[in-house]
């Protein structure tokens, strides 16, 4: 859907931790911590502390107090999504929990752009984060077990993203949003998000197209939230099969994170905080620099758990797509 | 916020299990279900069953077919909000996954008002569930331990309830809401649910009266998410401490839908089904019967999960108040 009028993302913060720091995006993250603790005496804690600094970071930057947001939408990969309430339970502010797995930057960017178009914010704070080691011990094996990964395994990325959506005039702009519906494909590998999550990108981007009446060249880059390099060949996969171009503007966040070269990283990045700190620390800026004028940034989930995979239950993906376009001349 | 036009509660439905069925709600239920697993194999699988079975309900009973809505606001308690996704992953309806515990109807009440009021949708699906075996599973101990409950536990819905909100008119209405700030009041005890819910309702009902310039008498019934007897003691003693009247018509989901004396619940019922099925069953029909004319809802939701409390943390508590008209006439 169009929005009526453009909502202004006025600013952006990125923290991510060591394996992000020694990455291509480098340069792009406000804060890198060495110390995967942050300080604290657990990865879940961590997780907490590096998405408030995230949030105070971005308050910072936009010269916005706290007091002055109309609301706070995050949410995260923790069970219960305690990583943001435990960051964000001191922050005073209306806060609206949302889970939408690793698309979580994609619905708090599309909740709060449509919030403050139809008139119920004046600003809103949309972001999330996820820790590689949470993760691990949340939806894998214990870190010390050192297990085997498999080459579309995906490296869930140690980050928090955040951006000031803002009513007004300004240089970046969500122009459109298209809120996706969940597809289930089938995908039963836990060790293959990429599969599972690829015919979701498919039918949001495929809706916005039709909804728009755009063609993937409209813009200047097509980014989806975490495929990875698997996942992002199943998409191309699906948009010719459709009979679509798919011009290589299209990319993806989980591969634009690490260097598939010297990382290690098999498919590419993952996790709520892949998508939201490349967007807040790298997509944004190519906006505002005027490397790019027209983006459509696609956030992609995985609404499974170790429960459901336990019993035996395919891997529902989902992914909101974001139009932003930034003026020429301000 | 007051809403610039109020936003209609066309239609409810609401499914219960065997316990929710014995109690004094039994006939404002549309289906009991006898079967804990709902003909399924797992408590989880049953939760997401129930769910879909009030999400079909709802389409039926308000003649809206699923294609005819924007959005689906709906999540759950269990990790990785599953039992939302999984009920959901073939509606082929845009879905926005939320995460506020057992505030979460309240949420997604608040969230598809605003989108309808602020023109962003015409038909929003604002939905939750609980169920009691997979909650145990997912927070406390395995059912067959047979653990001892404290005085203070709460017993968690086997509950779904979903409500049709439209653009419109209708007699019963959306007025205002008052999203909720997480508060935390250092309570650790996890058996305690009301005691660490109560501060935050607290803080969101005096936001609300203080934003409205009403007083609590302004409604027919003031009625909180499911703090259940204990912590609805605590709301009236936070009240009185600064100087407010806690009249009679104050109540709580978690007390009404229980019989205290009969059904061994302890403080009360809890879950997100509880205020959900609550609401969609007996608050609504209640406005639509004419029995109450001005109703304040306001579910509420402790942000904590087995892991931050095995780490020691306190419950983070989050409410969010709707306020509620019904027409006179029609």
């Amino acid at each position: 859907m169009a929005l009526s009028a453009p909502v202004v993302i006025a600013g952006g913060a990125a923290v991510g931790g060591k394996k992000e720091g020694a990455g291509p995006l480098r340069e792009r993250f406000d804060t890198i911590s060495e110390d995967s603790y942050f300080g604290q005496k657990s990865w879940e804690k961590a997780e907490s502390v590096m998405l408030r600094q995230c949030f105070q970071l971005l308050c910072q930057k936009t010269e916005t107090p706290a007091n002055k947001l109309d609301f706070i939408l995050s949410g995260d990969l923790q069970s219960q999504c305690t990583g943001s309430a435990f960051a964000l339970r001191d922050a005073a502010v209306p806060y609206l929990g949302l889970y939408g797995a690793c698309s979580t930057m994609g619905e708090s960017l599309a909740l709060g752009a449509m919030l403050i178009d139809g008139g119920a914010a004046e600003r809103v704070c949309a972001m999330t984060c996820s820790h590689f080691c949470s993760a691990e011990r949340q939806f894998r094996l214990p870190l010390e077990y050192g297990g085997q990964r498999t080459p579309t395994a995906q490296w869930t990325a140690t980050a928090a993203g955040a951006v000031l959506l803002r009513k007004g005039s300004g240089c970046v702009r969500i122009t459109h949003v298209t809120p996706g519906k969940i597809v289930d494909a089938g995908i039963t590998d836990a060790n293959n998000m990429g599969a599972a999550m690829a015919p979701a990108a498919w039918d949001t981007l495929r809706a916005h197209f039709k909804d728009t009446g755009r063609e993937g060249s409209y813009y200047d880059a097509v980014i989806t939230g975490d495929l990875g390099h698997f996942g992002h060949d199943i998409l191309a996969d699906l948009a010719h099969e459709e009979g679509m171009t798919f011009p290589n503007i299209f990319t993806d966040c989980g591969i634009l994170l690490y260097s598939a070269k010297t990382q290690d990283v098999h498919s590419g990045g993952s996790g709520c905080g892949c998508s939201a700190s490349v967007f807040a620390g790298h997509i944004l800026k190519c906006l505002q620099e005027g490397m790019w004028h027209r983006v459509l940034f696609a956030p992609t989930g995985a609404l499974m758990s170790t429960v459901t995979s336990q019993q035996g239950e395919s891997i529902p993906g989902i992914c909101h797509a974001i139009a932003i376009e930034a003026a020429e001349e301000t």
